[in-house]
């Protein structure tokens, strides 16, 4: 069989020359960048060949790639099907991921569904044959319990500690072990995910630990992986839940080993997570998520077994999923307005996590409204020429000046791209400089004096124009193309804004606080968010920034049953507005593209 | 690698030379009879050598063997650790077994707690985008279900028939499925399982099953399993139920193709078996119930998921486990004690199930009391010099005449042993011809004149005398120790009925109807029982055979949930007697020892 080398991580291995490059490459368990998933359309899975040969480029391909790209030797891996021995290098760096896991917390009182009791039981005698399941029940005072749990035991006896979850009996141990008492929340993200090791017994988060979201090799967003879904019936639903039971695994081995906890005693796991990650995670089929009417299958809340999805903690150990409000408003925002007490508001609050899919809760002095706009990947750094993920290399802020332009990038490294928050900075400055005018086109070059300070940023590409904020050896730069991305992240988040408010009738004056939360929204300045027009100018002084409140809600479930109570009920408390269905939303949308002058 | 060839069967096999060869058969899946379970004590695991060389024969293994069948190459593969290649034959021919299926059953009303209903399930709209999860609550009229079967669901809409188990959804199918609707019944015996598939619309057997059971690998009888399970507890729980939940899968698919069905649309599987069988098949830990004061895990009936167990039907179906009511009195002996009704009798009703163990209920006008005798598995074939199971070849009447000996083998073959019913009837035989004498040794040859009949039926091998049943070439014998062995038996199951008798104050005139019950117990006519007494002559004529009344006892249950709910109290309300504590009990064993003159 013929070789793939991959040169700079010096990794190989054999192939059957039957499917293409990209294919292979993540079969094989090496990540390469494809948020399109391998349709052949984002551009985005460059490599480069090293030596050997690779079947002539195609027209698409040609399209996708630049000349001098297509020079040196690179190619899109989901066009090429390799037939001989190659050597290849991955072009994309993945480096350390910037990954939020703290944010604000209301105070609440602890009383964990879980808990842990200890009893006494009779040695059984020729007179009293009384069964172990029998023992327990009349010494427990229960009724009755899980039979799995038998299957865990020789028959105990003396002191034994019983664990609960409420008045349900999950775990049978010998001895007294009730000071010992962990638990997990977790924030499944489309593409983070975030681990926190608690002590149930204090409250105290002792480890966290946070990865990309496996399922990533599934396709980048959530669109993407349901259509990967709907293409591979046979394998899909299992591959998206082990992607993420793994990874969740992982995790829990990483945090038990920071803390020196044993994972037998982790009793239960408390996921926040968006509707269609929640449908992965359980093996659920999340299809009808992806098409009109956008109907899920399960939106309450789910209490079962960890390891009926194969979760490693305590035998009987609980999974706690979080509850949604509808496909596309999940378990996380639920958390969002949980923590951010949005049912009990005695004032007007606008909740927005911005992400690929931008949610938005509006809260009128506690009734609760909500939509979503499908803003896109750009705002997270996808689908754009020179744009990454928020790791190291990233740029994170611009600033264009008389003098040159400025940048700040991640872990202080040379800057190999652009995160979110550095696209979204530098198409504020192309805005407030002028470059880029109010209908997000590019002033033509030809209108600036050569002495201008700004002739030199602007390049044509053929006829189309960019700004090179980086040139030789690598450039990074913002297409026509890339502005055209945000301007349309930025519509769809805004029109969502303001149908909110109209909706509810309230005036934006009226509106008391703005929440920005979510790992994504907290690298977000406010400069930002309203100099690209995300956000109307007006509400800017009411911007309120409240970190991972997913995790954070995730958390507070685990510490309180009370919590959990309480997140059903807002769960359907929150009312749903479908954007679509609504009424001059689309007309609403375009004025919304104009981009603040 | 040197390899190992058994011939008659023309298989092979490589093996490391590091175990001996009893297990590296066992390994290969080939089946050695080893009642002692590799202990070297039973002699049973006789092979012969045809080629290749074995280790010198030791001590303890010349003495289970015969002079003659050491010189015909014949040795115990329990003690030769093989090194090199070799050929062997495997003596025991495992014949077709006679299992009983069928047997008494009283009438009852068909009300299966599994059920059918067809409903409506209305399309999503972009103004109700309600989870399949909420159409189903609410179409169904349900509050909730277990969310597993959303696992195994698109979102379907129209027209779906809901499977419920009483009042719990476990199963949804698209479209009008009420039509459709089986069940399986099994009896887990000791030595064998039968398994009938039930169509449960109608109540009619469809078709049945039946195997030895496969934990016979692991020892005949249930203390032997329970010591391979104390030996090895890093295995043997999964052992043990990988063996059963394999043949109930295998025999479940086996009455599938008969009867044309598809084993998805079996939604329950209802379960009869003695405790320690019940405790194999949900992998749960046995060996409490091997030693004293045998208090077992659970006696309580289980109504759990099939499929948690491993066990392959429709994904939702159910496993429905009679209730036990002590280790030793377990759910097929409740099955039986319902199927006769003891609890509802308006008379004094003793029903024995015989076997490796002799359960008896006594039901005093519906009040139930219980014992169980070790009998040993003498009366089953084993631990007797020609014994065997009642398969082909076996011999299960016997006939001592002035003119010679009758036989009667199983399927008209050449007789190649003793089953059970033919130990029995040979000893009850030379009880009456007197050749074994009341205290059960055989009379001395010298007493015999030469010209006496039975003069050549008694020969001696050394001082032992013995009795020929069959000469040259293969012998069939009763040696003075096979004697003594049924006459453990007949000791410890006679003392059981007595003891229950006196203990519940009642006359043996006043017992009404004595119910033989069971697989086994079916096969012993009223001749051998009360000849070699193993029950007193004076019932003789009220003896009542009711057949395999474990698996009409799984039967009804799956037809009736009022049969379940009976069940339950039925095992509530029969008392157990712990013969071994029982007072003068040693002295009325001892008694019981003496045969009928």
């Amino acid at each position: 069989m013929p070789k793939i080398y991959i040169k700079p991580q010096n990794k190989s291995f054999e192939y059957i020359p039957n499917k293409n490059l990209l294919q292979l490459l993540l079969d094989n368990k090496i990540f390469v960048d494809n948020p399109c998933n391998g349709k052949g359309s984002c551009g985005k899975c460059r490599i480069r060949l090293i030596e050997g040969n690779l079947p002539d480029i195609s027209e698409t391909e040609a399209k996708l790639l630049k000349k001098k790209e297509i020079a040196s030797g690179i190619r899109l891996s989901c066009f090429v099907m390799p037939q001989e021995d190659i050597s290849i290098e991955i072009l994309q760096k993945e480096g350390k991921h910037e990954i939020l896991t703290t944010g604000y917390m209301p105070k609440f009182k602890f009383n964990p569904l879980i808990h842990k009791k200890v009893f006494e039981i009779e040695k059984p005698t020729l007179k009293n044959q009384s069964s172990f399941e029998d023992s327990i029940c009349s010494t427990f005072d229960i009724k009755k319990f899980d039979w799995s749990l038998l299957q865990q035991h020789e028959f105990i006896t003396g002191k034994v500690t019983g664990v609960f979850n409420g008045k349900k009996l999950i775990g049978i141990e010998p001895c007294d072990t009730t000071n010992i008492l962990y638990g997990v929340a977790v924030d499944i993200g489309t593409t983070t995910v975030v681990t926190a090791l608690i002590d149930m017994k204090t409250g105290k988060e002792l480890a966290t630990a946070s990865m990309i979201n496996a399922q990533k090799n599934f396709g980048l967003d959530v669109l993407t992986r349901i259509t990967y879904e709907l293409e591979h019936p046979e394998c899909a639903k299992e591959n998206l839940q082990n992607a993420i039971v793994n990874s969740i695994n992982e995790m829990i081995g990483d945090i038990c080993n920071k803390a020196k906890v044993d994972r037998r005693n982790i009793y239960e796991i408390s996921v926040a997570a968006n509707c269609t990650m929640m449908h992965f995670l359980l093996g659920i089929d999340a299809t009808s998520i992806g098409m009109s009417p956008y109907a899920p299958i399960f939106i309450k809340s789910k209490n079962i077994l960890a390891k009926d999805i194969g979760l490693k903690a305590a035998p009987g150990a609980r999974l706690y999923c979080l509850p949604s409000v509808s496909a596309y408003i999940g378990a996380d925002i639920v958390a969002g307005a949980y923590v951010c007490q949005l049912h009990k508001a005695k004032e007007n609050i606008l909740f927005i996590d911005i992400g690929t899919n931008g949610e938005i809760v509006l809260s009128n002095h506690g009734k609760l409204l909500s939509c979503s706009c499908a803003a896109g990947p750009a705002l997270e750094g996808m689908n754009i020429s020179s744009g990454m993920r928020a790791a190291e290399g990233a740029i994170e802020d611009v600033r264009i000046t008389e003098t040159g332009i400025e940048v700040e990038v991640i872990a202080h490294q040379k800057p190999i791209g652009l995160c979110g928050s550095g696209i979204l900075a530098v198409v504020k400055e192309l805005l407030r400089v002028g470059l880029v005018k109010k209908d997000g086109a590019f002033i033509k070059k030809e209108k600036l004096e050569e002495s201008d300070y700004r002739y030199n940023m602007i390049q044509l590409d053929g006829k189309k124009r960019q700004f090179i904020l980086k040139d030789n050896p690598d450039q990074i730069l913002i297409t026509q193309a890339d502005v055209r991305q945000v301007q349309l992240a930025k519509g769809a988040i805004l029109s969502g804004f303001y149908a909110l408010l109209k909706k509810a009738n309230i005036d934006m004056s009226k509106l008391d606080k703005v929440v920005i939360a979510g790992q994504f929204g907290s690298h977000l300045p406010a400069d930002s968010l309203v100099g690209v027009g995300i956000l109307p100018e007006e509400i800017k002084d009411r911007l309120v920034y409240v970190g991972n409140s997913s995790k954070t809600g995730a958390y507070m479930a685990l510490m309180s049953a009370d919590v959990k109570q309480e997140l059903e009920g807002l769960a359907h408390q929150i009312d749903y507005m479908e954007l679509g269905a609504s009424e001059g939303y689309e007309r609403l949308f375009t004025e919304c593209l104009i981009f603040p002058s």
